[in-house]
């Protein structure tokens, strides 16, 4: 007898019965406060209760129906937003992503990109206008973020949209010249915006100034009718995120005045006369928010994950590998299961760490950013500070977004055949998540632009310029260079890992500069050469990123204090098994930068071993400690009391109820299975056909044989 | 000016303007024969010409209208199952599968797994019966497959439904005996099943014997109502393939004759007297099918992917490298995009190359099987064959979809954000595909179970036993371990890189067999040693398989004839592209086993750059050669003209019209955004409440003073 009814919650209440750490101090460590775990408890309680975020039937909503469940929801948002300090509300709003990846994007356009694009770009005066226009309060008021087009996306400087300055009248006339100039993917235009901040040429008398930022007004507020020039449609059906109202916009000849043009970076006065900005990207710092924001989803998600995998993985069991065992063996009990499970839990708390770091970065950048007024002498520092984010910030949202990608999947797929199910949620995780690796600037282009700084950085580095923190080991490149891991006990430690990450960053950022000097030598213009070992780049930009990952979960656990709660010790051993699994995937790397030798992976592949075999051991409350809600969590399989076979059997049964005819027995199936084909033989059987010739040749022989014989 | 509407076909007419080998010939080298070729152009032409195979709206239907066209299509093509023979009906399934993938698994369930289960288990006058029954035609009869349960999948042994025999009356009593056990997933029961082939413990005179096969009604055929005692629920939404009506079952006590037992196999006589079989894998020779075709599919689906990623990033056009060219730069000339998308081509022929050798395997397996009679004396050879077939193929399946899923998801993301939507087609491809990696073997643990076979093999090789051809470099292990490569020569041909995986599998097999035998002598029993060492295993059989997919590729291009039609010569480059990619991917294995040499890595990313640049030449044309229609391959993206956007947004406007009404204008948005809250100061403020505490506190100050001075 294998089946026990409790079985599964025995199984999950025996995991947590002696974590070697003080729970609730873990749930602050990965909190960041006792503050912020407060809080996210408190929304956790509020959505649940909130009619709005009802979410049992989440997994069947057709697209359709997922639109109308995401306009309710921020409905029921707004009033928090008029009432709550934006850091919270930011809190709260990166709670609900979990629960409802779809509803944070929707809502996310308007308050993150157009409200972020509209503050950063305008004047004072001119956000006062527009927030006095209702905008922050959504209220005559939805706004959508106008950047890319049907032919264009990464390249912004590319896009094809024009804003003609017409002098006689003090307007730009917004134009759509053509269909590849289509504003496509604008979250929020088919159903949801009436202003859009569209990203345009600039053109003023004759003179094309590139791409500039204009608020042009999409719909009748009283009606939601599009107005004269604004053509709208729905791009519908997306892999995920369905509840997003993405959509296309073209203009034909729309006048806005001069004065919607946001003006804070370039100025166009009365008469036309251009002021440009000493850096384009200074208009673009909205975006940098967004690629911060899903560094910490990565974590966030990843952990939403791991969740649902780890909590099954200790429920499921299978196969019998002590035949003396009354019950089959857990998953989680085979050391194959570890492996592909706990790196990922490690991952998602080593994403958190950088997560953590990365927003303090974007918060002294967006401080500086601000306080900057035209003509500010602070310029050219501001202008370091934000390319130094923007490159960190570019690795941190491709390599997070992809790593938490490829672990959704992982995990999906350890649920075995369940994962393919809708219900067990990470099936759509995976579908909702996957878009992260392609907006807001694609992944690849990103650590292209990663690569490029941390060459130009190596060569500013050679030329004795100080690199910061960050780059810290291009500051003393020969001996970085020269590091080889002295022992395994140098490898089996965290200043051992981070070493070898440095040497290997240090080796490949410069075989992508070596290679580009050659290539410029050898005749090569800059972009030529920069094309060509583009792949150079971004092996630098992906070991970089690699190594930059574990130093922030390193510094965090090492700037812990000492207490005796068992948490620091737990979160180095996590750590430690983060940095070595990474090396080990990564193996190819290590060597060839000749900081490790292959004879050392052997031991590499035994340690990452004992270490998933190590966290496996606390992996359940571990998981505990990430305090998600079985509501935000939303998955039979990821709940906190185990209970998963029949909770999943009744949450199908509920969505799929057992009492409904069969929606096409009569007209499909029964015409089918039931069809009354003659069982025929062939039309030639059914003349005798072959019968008679046989009998007409043989009378035909006969008659013959008697002519013969006569 | 970048815009010309004629651009994106001009650009890939251009791309096929002189391509270095004969297109016809190569078509036919890639179909394996002019006959094929043909037939598979037939078969496009028929569906796209038949109106239930219609699919411009496919990426719009909800789960439930899914349902409806599938069942629509599996009307149409009995037509052909009546009248084709069963090779071409599989060539053309082959086919189907890559239009619509749900289709081939919902008619496949019947046709494949149900069928070939009875066909393989049964004895001949049973084949009989059920064959009168209706079973081949889909008259009165569709099967579905009862294997898996809720709480028991790659366990086939622990699956815990009943079939207890009661001699009173000579039949089988079929039953679920509490929640874990009821079977899910159950392709057709949802709607369509009249039969199920359950999977049950047989238990005769109070002795289990473990897991046999039962037909079992489940349907009135008349009125499709559940016979008494049979449960039958759907379970609703999955991550794709939503035209299959996945269903559970649970059994009360059901009754069936004794001889709906399989019995080829197992027998059990009148008086329960029963006959095992000498081997129980015998009766899954269904699966074995599955895991064959999936690897097949990997290929089709592999090239389906790329023809829509590749025809994309010819016209697709961004960023100009060289600023005096008219255009931007087409996304196929980016050495990056190159590297991302050139390996991912070979990939797919390198896979297509597999699967016609795994399918000869299989065919000669088959027959081995078929022709096997109770008491045959070549049964034991006949279990080796199926053994080792059972490995190849194991191996191929987990590795092979393994490798087209993500190529699919890199596809999609080369796509930038285009690939979310759903039009394009790669994202609804990715959902649809995912599946085959979990079900019918969990990838994991087939590659585990060949694992386990490589490190038998080295065993029996080590004392003396010659390996087949899949495995002859064991038979010298000790010169192919202490092989090396000798020079970038020999690193650049094909015979090196074979030599090179030879050697790494070697290696890898050895340490998993080692540290076994360490594990045993240490104490372990053979069950715990091989759990400890399982990643090992799963290194050995990754290894294995990946110079196994190599070896298949090189031999087909070596077997090729010399002729001036260059296909050979173009098929040795993209062999010799494919070999060293999965060189530089796969490295630290290399590295590890001593073949290679860290600093022999930059001439193999040297050349993988180099050769990405050359099938780049003629990338299109190549894809040409896969020869699928534009029906088939459903995606704007992937047209054989180009003409990408605007079919696209045709696509999308044809699928989202834009003359539909506002769908929840009046009931969520204007409440929402003309709500009219009062602009309240606070209630204080109405009050006037602070201003007259003030007054009061100055007057009793006042008063105070007053007092004071008095």
């Amino acid at each position: 007898m294998t089946w026990k009814d409790s079985l599964p919650m025995e199984t999950l209440a025996k995991e947590r019965s002696n974590p070697p750490f003080d729970l609730d101090a873990m749930k602050v460590a990965n909190h960041g406060s006792q503050e912020r775990l407060d809080f996210k408890r408190k929304v956790m309680l509020e959505l649940e209760r909130n009619k709005a975020f009802y979410n049992d039937d989440f997994y069947d909503l057709t697209k359709d129906e997922l639109r109308v469940r995401t306009f309710i929801k921020i409905g029921s948002i707004v009033n928090w937003l008029q009432t709550e300090n934006l850091d919270l509300f930011h809190q709260r709003l990166a709670v609900i992503s979990v629960a409802d990846p779809g509803f944070w994007t929707r809502f996310g356009v308007h308050l993150g990109l157009f409200s972020n694009c509209v503050r950063s770009g305008s004047t004072s005066g001119q956000f006062a206008y527009w927030v006095n226009q209702g905008m922050l309060a959504c209220k005559r008021f939805y706004g959508c973020f106008g950047m890319t087009e049907l032919a264009h996306g990464s390249n912004v400087q590319g896009i094809e949209t024009t804003a003609t300055f017409d002098e006689n009248t003090d307007e730009f006339i917004i134009h759509t010249p053509n269909l590849g100039a289509t504003k496509w993917w604008i979250g929020g235009a088919a159903h949801s915006a009436t202003h859009c901040a569209v990203f345009a040429r600039m053109i003023v008398h004759g003179k094309d100034y590139g791409t500039k930022t204009f608020v042009v007004q999409l719909r009748d507020i009283d009606t939601y009718e599009t107005l004269p020039g604004v053509t709208i449609g729905d791009i519908g059906k997306k892999m995920g995120r369905d509840g997003i109202d993405n959509g296309y916009i073209q203009f034909t000849y729309v006048r806005v005045p001069r004065a919607h043009m946001l003006m804070r970076h370039c100025q166009v006065t009365r008469s036309g006369q251009v002021t440009e900005p000493p850096m384009q990207q200074l208009a673009y710092g909205a975006l940098l928010t967004g690629r911060v924001m899903m560094a910490v989803d990565s974590s966030n998600i990843g952990k939403k994950a791991i969740t649902i995998a780890g909590r099954y993985a200790a429920v499921r069991r299978q196969f019998k590998s002590d035949p003396n065992s009354e019950y089959e063996t857990q998953l989680l009990d085979y050391p194959i299961h570890q492996r592909r499970l706990m790196p990922l839990l490690a991952q998602a708390i080593a994403f958190q760490y950088c997560g953590q770091q990365l927003t303090h970065m974007l918060e002294d950048t967006t401080r500086a950013l601000d306080a900057l007024e035209p003509g500010d002498p602070r310029l050219m520092d501001v202008i370091e500070l934000l390319k130094s984010t923007h490159a960190s910030s570019s690795g941190l949202k491709a390599f997070c977004t992809w790593g938490t990608l490829s672990a959704i999947e992982v995990c999906r797929q350890s649920l075995g055949g369940h994962g393919y199910s809708s219900y067990t949620g990470l099936a759509p995780l995976y579908n909702d998540f996957a878009v992260h690796c392609t907006w807001e600037g694609d992944n690849t282009i990103l650590a292209l632009q990663l690569g490029r700084a941390l060459m130009s950085a190596y060569g500013e580095s050679r030329n004795g310029k100080k690199q910061g923190e960050a780059l810290a080991y291009l500051n003393d490149i020969d001996a970085t260079l020269r590091a080889r891991c002295s022992s395994n006990e140098e490898l089996n430690s965290l200043a051992g890992i981070e070493a070898g990450w440095l040497t290997a960053s240090a080796h490949f950022v410069k075989v992508a500069y070596d290679e580009f000097q050659r290539l410029m030598r050898a005749g090569d213009s800059r972009e030529a050469a920069a094309e060509k070992c583009s792949q150079l780049r971004f092996v630098a930009a992906s070991v970089h990123t690699t190594g930059f990952i574990f130093r922030q979960f390193r510094a965090a656990v090492e700037a812990m204090p000492e207490k005796n709660d068992g948490v620091k010790k737990t979160l180095a051993t996590v750590a430690l098994l983060y940095g070595l699994w990474q090396m080990e995937e990564k193996a190819g790397f290590l060597l060839r930068s000749g900081w490790l030798k292959p004879e050392q992976c052997d031991f590499l592949t035994v340690r990452v071993t004992e270490l998933c075999a190590e966290v496996r051991s606390f992996a359940i409350p571990l998981i505990d400690s990430f305090e998600y809600s079985d509501f935000v969590i939303n998955s039979p399989f990821g709940r906190y009391d185990g209970n998963v076979y029949r909770e999943y059997f009744d949450m199908i049964r509920r969505n799929n109820p057992p009492l409904k005819p069969h929606p096409y027995f009569e007209t499909l199936v029964k015409p089918l299975i039931l069809r009354k084909t003659q069982e025929v033989e062939s039309v030639g059987e059914l003349m005798n056909l072959d019968e008679e010739i046989e009998e007409i040749q043989v009378e035909m022989k006969e008659a013959l044989e008697a002519a013969r014989k006569a």
